[in-house]
């Protein structure tokens, strides 16, 4: 029997094997991702500059091009301990309702109560700011899933935390609200009369269903006009995608304890958390010129940043107040149409993920919200798990490219990120079923008005 | 360093290690549980009646009190593996901040997207279905957590799955129609003008919210009168305890791996499928004199059949058309409020929990709704995970006790079953964070009518 057939439908890690320190792929990056400018003096962010905005220690990640493992402290580690080392699954089922000859498998990180890998960066966040000795932090969430993981992560840390959450999201999932309550968080409909950014997207836009560009404009406007608190986020950030390397470093050791190595890497992408992580220490490798895998990102076709966006320095909130960032952008002005469901809303994306797409070492997808939810409940039916939205982006490439291998007959290797569940969606679930989701595809006149729109930042 | 002191947060059972055969107490149970009585003659249902019903595995299951072990097949041993091992979590976070010198384990039942324990007879039942070659089966859902989990394993093996819903979940909860509908269910709420009893009751009663009992009658008589489908349960029955026993199995085989031995076993206690599959092979052990584990049934004061009900005859269901069980019960009239949340609202208990307890090999206890939301949420901002309102009342307890050993200064080891996830029960949350959830209680005088209503039987 080889080691291969002995491969169980879950793989977890013993506490032991976990991961100790994060991976930084910008160490092995040729071109770094750009520098964040001040949207002010178009220079780089300095530390000091960011400091009043992030915590100094999340600074210092930002920052760091060179390191290219940063240890993960204790309490964190500790904390993974509670929900981690997350499972990675081998999808027979799957695999054998398409008849494949393709083996493919998921890294599962829906098994926490903020149902997503979310939690991963949230503590890792709440952490240095109560190290710092903060209050509190602030933040935007869009679909619930980041709110919710840092709330949870706040209550652990006995620290203050304070959500605004995108309008549309907030009036289709109150109970995400509510989980976020229970983990006693205050939650704010996004944009609010809080804050002098919203009040004045309020006045402009009186019907407004929120973005997370605005909901992030005022979350950090709290931040900055309130002693002891720190603005925190999410996704796009470079820290972000370090502490989610936690992802792509137990997919890794997961495998090569089977000695297993996957010839395609498939995740989702909005502002780069899932992807970046899952993909992080497999692009060390390529970057490298160790391995050469097919890295595909898969976004949605109502919001297809890196397939028709710009790479071009952008705002990275709607309110124009936080600093620019080199990414590939719909326009820090673009909405996607509210009838998208889940999140993946995000008009730009990582630096560092666009950076290592410009460079062409991974390739992206877009694709329409119905496919998505097909392959979502056929997922569902044969593997159990019912995913989020989001997460059924790369279900769906998943199985394109396990159907590609029927046809040619070749036994690839897919590994994919399964970031979470979609308890939370069943709106849409339920337009789903009932026929009554469309797919809205902007055209490139839709498209213009946010290109128009981007700031006049001279080459260097 | 002792075995304990490397206890990790989780313990994953390997797959290896998985239990190949379901525990059946019956077999070490010195007063045999009461059987079945056909509700026409009083006698004793033959497994011919029986196989009217259920399956005919299932009717063996059933009325087997004699083998010790149970082979689990194959088809149920992969598709448990999909799920399973479950983990078997060591509350350190709640223990510091209960300060207590207790060690809290609990197993974790809820990931899963049926979101419970529910799934490990589901498959069962669905497997004996299809290897009888039905086209399917019909059931009732209370909380949802049952037929959520049915439509799983229904959907897994191509069955048919007809649903019947208690009326006020099936309105409160919208969102588990959806899921069940995911996974092909089809979903009427109970009671209705599907069948002749839902048309009775609801001639008699316009306004009634449903019962699991009504729910019951309705999807027994759909199956009876149905070529091709049998009837399944989620909970009460022997077989459905069989099945379950893979959950205490599996704990003892994780403490057992580690060294330790609970001295509390708490599960909460709704029909008995979570409590009697925890304690199984505990029991087993204590009644062979072997261990003297003090064993603690959880169950709501609102719904409180251990605890103030008579351990009589009754009909397992509302509308009076299935057997008679010799069990703990409120009289099959009996409905609890509406405004008590979750599941846990059976107005019986397990004919082999009622035995036990009435030997007095286990204890039982009521709680009030707003302290167990208060468990909840104590837990949840700990431990992370949102639990069920059921299984609440089982941290409940726990939290009890080990606030009884931080009294004593006893070390004492507490095991209880976390059955299940609390994702859509936010409504319930959502009330009781706005201090409107209230506890309702039934006096003498409200359970005196169900007493009243016991069917007659002669002692033998």
């Amino acid at each position: 029997m080889s080691a291969e057939s002995k491969i169980p439908y879950k793989i977890y890690l013993e506490e032991s094997e976990m991961p100790k320190e994060w991976y930084n792929v910008r160490a092995d990056m040729i071109n770094k991702p750009a520098p964040l400018l001040n949207p002010g003096t178009l220079q780089p962010m300095t530390a000091e500059e960011l400091g009043g905005v992030f915590c100094a220690d999340l600074v210092e990640q930002e920052l760091d091009n060179d390191n290219r493992l940063i240890e993960i402290p204790e309490e964190i580690r500790e904390f993974y301990k509670m929900y981690r080392p997350s499972p990675l699954v081998r999808a027979y089922c799957l695999e054998k309702k398409l008849q494949t000859p393709a083996k493919i498998y998921y890294k599962f990180e829906g098994n926490n109560t903020s149902g997503s890998h979310k939690l991963n960066s949230a503590i890792a966040q709440a952490y240095y700011a109560k190290k710092q000795g903060l209050k509190g932090v602030t933040t935007e969430t869009g679909a619930g899933q980041w709110g919710t993981a840092l709330s949870m992560a706040c209550s652990y840390l006995d620290l203050d935390c304070i959500v605004y959450m995108v309008k549309c999201s907030y009036e289709q999932k109150p109970f995400r609200r509510e989980v976020m309550r229970t983990y006693g968080a205050s939650v704010t409909p996004s944009p609010s009369d809080t804050t002098e950014v919203g009040r004045k997207i309020l006045a402009e836009h009186p019907d407004t269903t929120g973005s997370l560009g605005c909901a992030i404009s005022e979350a950090v406007e709290m931040a900055v006009t309130h002693e002891g608190y720190r603005y925190v986020l999410g996704s796009v950030l470079n820290q972000v995608l370090l502490h989610q390397s936690v992802v792509g470093l137990e997919s890794k050791i997961a495998m090569e304890k089977y000695g297993v190595k996957p010839d395609i890497i498939i995740g989702c992408a909005g502002g780069g958390s899932n992807l970046g992580g899952l993909i992080s220490p497999f692009m060390g490798e390529k970057i490298r010129g160790e391995e050469n895998y097919q890295i595909i990102a898969v976004e949605p076709a109502s919001c297809p940043s890196f397939t028709r966006g710009r790479f071009a320095y952008d705002f990275c909130d709607t309110g124009m107040v936080c600093p620019l960032a080199k990414m590939y952008t719909l326009g820090c002005g673009f909405i996607p149409s509210p009838n998208h469901a889940g999140g993946l809303r995000y008009h730009g994306m990582s630096p560092i993920l666009s950076q290592l797409y410009a460079d062409g070492y991974m390739e992206a997808r877009s694709v329409g919200q119905t496919e998505v939810f097909q392959a979502a409940e056929q997922f569902a039916r044969v593997e159990g798990i019912l995913p989020a939205p989001e997460s059924s982006h790369a279900i769906k490439v998943a199985i394109d490219e396990a159907l590609k291998c029927k046809e040619t007959g070749e036994a690839k290797t897919i590994l994919f990120g399964l970031t979470g569940t979609g308890y939370f969606d069943m709106v849409a679930y339920e337009q789903f079923h009932n026929g009554t989701m469309t797919d809205v595809i902007p055209t490139d006149a839709d498209l213009q008005p946010g290109f128009d729109g981007l700031p006049n930042v001279p080459e260097k």
